[in-house]
């Protein structure tokens, strides 16, 4: 089955798990609860729920014990972005082709909705999926979560980030940037799905690596796309990076050899998930979107 | 014995499971580490790890196993501290006697820095206490936490907080606010220690009530400092609420019934634990420490 396919098996469940999951906007806390709704369900790729089912999968679980883990992280993908779009931080007008967060709450209901995302997260992780054999494997997926979005991962990445710009380019803090502002969510979400389907260490470990390594592709498939994509066609400003002097995979080694380094890394995922036969149609189509990308 | 003493005998352990549960200040990242430090070792009052232990011993765990989920929620709590203090939301320039973090560190590392210790939170309560006969419990922390520190918890009470500036006071929603902003990370860290002795439902329930009670006395001890005391004895800056024309207990019902809906309150508290015999001495006194407070 092709990328497109998959995505639209799942999609309408992968919604429905992120709208029941959802607060209800009522009682005191109403504004905070709207925001988080506006945030999640604008309608983003939902690649990471897409690679905690497959990985789940891949590893002989069902991927119905996937959805809620992988809804967890996509509240905590979004927190991610609600935050990463304020003043303070890249200051962004646009995000998933509408007005960001901030812009239309405010900066304080947006610090708040990102943070109760953030905390819905691993609320999800713990409870889900709420079978009795599964209680340690939650506890799992929460620090798997955890290591992967703190300052060992995604925050330690983003301020790597921030205090790269102006600096001269320099490739290997760029890999290290994206593995881990990028990459450690999405290895994360691998590792999750074999988590969610009860998996043991190998097939926990295996995931993890492919998922890694489909982060750093899509990571710099994104610089790719932010050197020659329009706002309209990304639902996001491009061009951002250059502008404030980031270092980017195109700026440092141009579009060809940026474009051939994001294809050798998915080969050698897709390569390393074989050796353990864990290999699936879905996670081949996944890692081939992830390079392959248009916005 | 009586608060000051239980605070010595167990607050060097507390301090050191802090220091060692912090990341170091090293790598691409060492600025948030820096700044996570600085937020939590300023010397806090530390009355949530403090009711993590006392509630585990009283429900026959070891204080030993309480010493890190009572770590946790300590971060947890400064994280929220941290993003409160941000300019997009209380604009507060002095906390534990110090600048506040933002205005040290700036306003995008603040950010992080709290999204840092957010998640750093919920890792250590997935990863603790360590003992195989706890897997299922440390999931149930999680929950526990993420419940009383979400959109229907303490993020749900900062809202409305928000929200309730310059509108007429009302004393329903100022103890809805009380009960979400403060009681409930109170009631978490009760309950939570209840988990970490691996206690049964009565307990944990008994436990959360409890720490619901000391929550709330504690919050309207806090509104009668605002009101009282001076930035010096405070360590932050009094007379905010006041200023903003945020609805307080005593400016509702005066300081005297204030101070007496707290010890109602309390007495309230200690009771229902006394009925579940549950109670302790180090339980009785940090109750009494919550109401008796002079910063």
């Amino acid at each position: 089955m092709n990328f497109d396919g998959y995505l639209q098996l799942h999609r309408p469940e992968i919604e429905a798990t992120l709208e029941r999951l959802l607060p209800r906007p009522d009682g005191p806390a109403a504004t905070v609860a709207e925001a988080m709704r506006y945030a999640v369900l604008a309608g983003g790729k939902r690649l990471r729920p897409l690679i905690v089912i497959a990985a789940c999968e891949a590893a002989g679980g069902a991927a119905n014990d996937a959805l809620a883990p992988g809804a967890a992280i996509e509240m905590l993908h979004t927190y991610s972005l609600v935050h990463d779009d304020l003043p303070a931080m890249d200051d962004d007008d646009l995000r998933r082709g509408r007005p960001t967060l901030h812009k239309v709450f405010g900066d304080a209901v947006a610090v708040l909705a990102g943070d109760a995302l953030h905390t819905l997260a691993f609320e999800i992780l713990g409870r889900y999926p709420e079978r009795d054999d599964r209680s340690s494997y939650r506890a799992d997926a929460v620090v798997t979560l955890a290591r992967a979005a703190g300052v060992a991962g995604m925050v330690g990445g983003q301020i790597a980030d921030l205090e790269a710009e102006g600096r001269p380019p320099d490739g290997e803090r760029l890999r290290w940037i994206h593995r881990h502002k990028t990459g450690a969510l999405f290895s994360a979400s691998a590792e999750i799905g074999a988590l969610a389907a009860g998996a043991g260490l190998p097939a926990r470990e295996a995931l993890a690596r492919f998922g890694a390594a489909v982060g750093l592709a899509f990571q710099i498939a994104d610089d790719i796309l932010d050197e020659t994509s329009t706002a309209e066609a990304l639902g996001k400003t491009p061009g951002k990076d250059m502008a404030v002097g980031k270092a980017t995979y195109p700026a440092l080694y141009g579009l060809d050899a940026s474009r051939a380094a994001a294809r050798e890394i998915i080969a050698e995922g897709v390569a390393g998930l074989r050796e353990h036969g864990l290999i699936s149609d879905p996670l081949d189509s996944l890692a081939e979107a992830a390079v392959a990308r248009s916005r």
